[in-house]
């Protein structure tokens, strides 16, 4: 997940009581389900072990229709009573529906796909689930997927079998969306949900999450309110494409008279922002860029005075913010402002020191980064006219994925459902007001369904795209849950979502 | 070597005598040099075939010493009376004499290092020397090194085993100064030039030649008057000696307040240059730019009127030369404009697609082109100066390579007595104004030496800095001549030598 709460840190701690004790009166069938996934605890973890053991990269084409298959098998052994394959342009979506006579619906969004690995930089490997001690933590299990997503994931559909393996009436009715192409930002996940059949399920439905691990150490939960928008594009530009300057490499010394595509694509790229390399200089950009509420400045406010800006700093290897801003303004900049980054550099020749060609070819790798009510067909278009209005008409857009930004409002049944959940099980939780990040959480948030989105979760993991991926199985520190406590949080969350959206009605 | 002669055409084909119709009466001597030249044939191809096999390679640090002492030892096999190895800060140079009691000196150069190379790409393997059929030319030989400029090299001192097993004595004393750096562009050569020792010799001299094989399949040679210089650099742009932006790579949601360092090298290079990309627009860049002579540009109108446009477009794969311009217009510009060329960029992710991530460092790799009568130390100061002033003085200028352009006189006795020998070997010969392409000869005619300078010779091969490099040994085709037509040349061009030196004097 392209998920980064940015300098987000705990609100003053309280104490996590067991998992038993996060019941309310009147949750039927509470006690018989918590039962069931202790009971589940060795088969789930064997679960997530082979589903990690089948990983689905979406740029690397492997195992696209396998894994939409394993996934459909998932959600059907979990309890749900339909479930397809939704086929799109890329790799295949799953579409699943359990309809528990329930009065309400809660809508499921989940990723199948994981992000590439190289073997040679893990400690055991990636695709074996192998159990390790975290010191101080408890234990874990390492492997790619483990907590990006297939774990959290794992831990919600541990919490429907239970109700149903123990015969307890599910509080409210699921309707399940997935996904094989998470990581490379979703090009084709619009395709599943405009199925009209799809789309009339969800539509149905209090909110969407996907189920996350995000507890910090400390135990604290991050709810995020809204995130930015990404579109990752690649600028080619091309001395076949131009029709000037060389096809292929040629000899350096022909500068004088060849036109170079590299110097071509520098100067189209030095119009794309200020002077200074930050603000994005597109034409009409602003255009829908909606500053901040204050509510939205309160909830920074509020991270940033729990925050380190040290730490920060440290962690990221900068000595200042853009412009020397202070923190609380940097951080009111990151969650507000459109970026233009450029993600990499490619032509000629990259070994070291030099070699005497003139390059046919430049490739500079970008992401831009969105804001409300930015969209994504808005900023690519406009890229291309800002172009071909400067002549730059020949260099090639390469859009590789990307979504427009998404926003939920605090006061949605969704988000108060998980307030109260959280609050219940004494897990500290704050609101974030926008994620510098991104996900596609726009393909609910926006037109057509309008439905409020967002990550959910208990329990701890880290090294999502990295070496060593892990999540905690069993948690040795009393402010965090482990595998079974994060189940027991998705049924109490279910029950909860029932009883938020009877007091709405 | 990095020379191109570019754009130059055949004159009207003179057809080519057989080699023992060179000789002019009173060349004491020469058909015992010619026969024992003969004699030595098989003896010389493997004379190349085993110096092939030792591969210099400046910038892999491979055979630098043993380099070195082999070119040494052919030297001294070859009649040189006194030969010794001159370290320097990079790869040592070779330094030898052969005073013949003549009243004149010729210097010679040579390269013993060669282009690195990819077997995988070969035909046969490159160091083994394989004799091979060229349709239509003859029997070559194939190697690393066959034309660029082992072979060329080994056929000169072919023609003074001649002399030295022949009992005639050298028309001319010599000088020799040998470097293991060209392919890296010479960068600890003028350490060589400059011991007071080896300057003091090669002061004595006419002038001083590199061996090569140019004949094109026309028979033709071009004889370069001046090439550009050429500077090649990396520019460097990193967060940490920035001191802003990040140090290594973060996640790119954070471009809104961390400044990026591939962003502040696109600004940089946005200065070097006009908006077009192409003209130099680096303060004061043309202060001592100095315009085509009358008679330079006679030589190139000369050499463009004999020229075939389509094909050297179709060559470069290109469709327009800048600006649209003429033939002509663009062979002007071509001898003319110093040029800055960027040869690659590198930067971040450069796999297939993109990665979320802001880099912390970006690199362009750059060379300058250097018309008379810039210099290397001027340029590189200029180009520091321009950065700094515009706020980019923490971009790293990390120069690998390179010197100044050179220049010599059509009138002085060396060019005379090339052409003069070329023509009595009824091979055509055409002036080359200056050539775009670059090579070390600003050492030899520059200061304190002022040298007339060049490459020459007979014999044609092909694919330096390529794989399958070839030379001809045994030509079929009756305007070239093969290897021991080429050893004959060099015999009848120190005779030359001698001959226009004392017209002079």
């Amino acid at each position: 997940m392209k998920l980064r709460s940015a300098f987000l840190a705990a609100t003053t701690l309280i104490a996590v009581g067991s998992s038993a004790a996060f019941a309310k009166p009147g949750d039927p069938g509470r006690e018989k389900v918590v039962a069931a996934i202790k009971a589940d605890h060795d088969a789930s973890i064997d679960r997530l072990r082979k589903w990690i053991a089948l990983p689905t990269i979406a740029n690397m084409n492997i195992n696209h229709r396998e894994g939409a298959e394993y996934m459909k098998q998932l959600v059907l052994d979990a309890g749900f009573q339909q479930a397809k394959i939704i086929d799109t342009a890329g790799v295949p979506g799953v579409f699943a529906t359990l309809d528990a006579g329930a009065k309400d619906t809660l809508a499921i969004y989940f990723m199948y796909d994981v992000k590439h690995y190289d073997p040679a930089e893990w400690s055991s490997p990636p695709l074996e689930g192998k159990i390790v001690d975290r010191p101080g933590e408890g234990k874990a299990l390492v492997g790619r997927g483990a907590v990006n997503q297939k774990g959290p994931e794992t831990a919600f559909l541990t919490a429907l079998r239970a109700f149903k393996t123990s015969g307890v009436k599910l509080p409210v009715n699921l309707v399940f969306v997935a996904e094989g192409e998470e990581e490379i930002a979703s090009p084709n996940f619009s395709q599943v949900v405009t199925q009209p059949e799809v789309k009339a399920a969800l539509e149905k439905a209090v909110g969407i999450i996907i189920p996350s691990a995000s507890q910090s150490v400390d135990g604290q939960v991050t709810l995020l309110l809204g995130a930015k928008g990404a579109v990752e594009l690649q600028l080619i530009s091309s001395g076949e494409k131009w029709g000037r300057g060389p096809t292929k490499d040629v000899h350096s010394s022909l500068k004088a008279n060849v036109d170079s595509p590299v110097w071509h694509l520098i100067k189209a790229l030095n119009t794309l922002v200020s002077e200074d390399g930050q603000t994005p200089a597109i034409d009409g950009w602003y255009d829908n860029v909606k500053p901040l509420t204050a509510r939205q400045k309160e909830l920074i406010a509020a991270d940033v005075a729990a925050g380190n800006e040290a730490d920060d700093m440290k962690t990221l290897g900068i000595k200042h913010w853009y412009k020397d801003e202070d923190y609380l303004t940097a951080s009111y900049r990151l969650a507000e402002q459109p970026t233009i980054n450029i993600q990499g550099l490619v032509s000629g020749y990259m070994g070291p020191g030099g070699k005497t060609v003139l390059p046919g070819r430049a490739e500079a790798k970008i992401d831009l980064r969105l804001v409300p009510d930015m969209t994504k067909d808005e900023v690519i278009s406009k890229l291309k006219a800002h172009l071909a209005k400067r002549g730059f008409g020949d260099i090639e857009v390469n859009v590789s994925g990307g979504y427009g930004p998404n926003q939920t409002d605090e006061n949605s049944p969704l988000i108060k459902a998980e307030q109260a959940t959280l609050a219940d099980a004494k897990i500290p939780a704050t609101l974030s007001a926008r994620s510098a990040g991104s996900w596609p959480g726009v393909v609910f948030t926006g037109p057509p369904l309008h439905l409020p989105a967002g990550q959910f979760g208990a329990g701890r993991g880290g090294g999502a795209h990295a070496p060593d991926e892990w999540l905690l199985i069993e948690s040795t520190n009393p402010k965090v849950v482990g595998f079974d406590g994060q189940a027991v949080l998705y049924a109490d969350f279910l029950y909860e979502v029932a009883r938020t959206a009877k007091k709405k009605n």
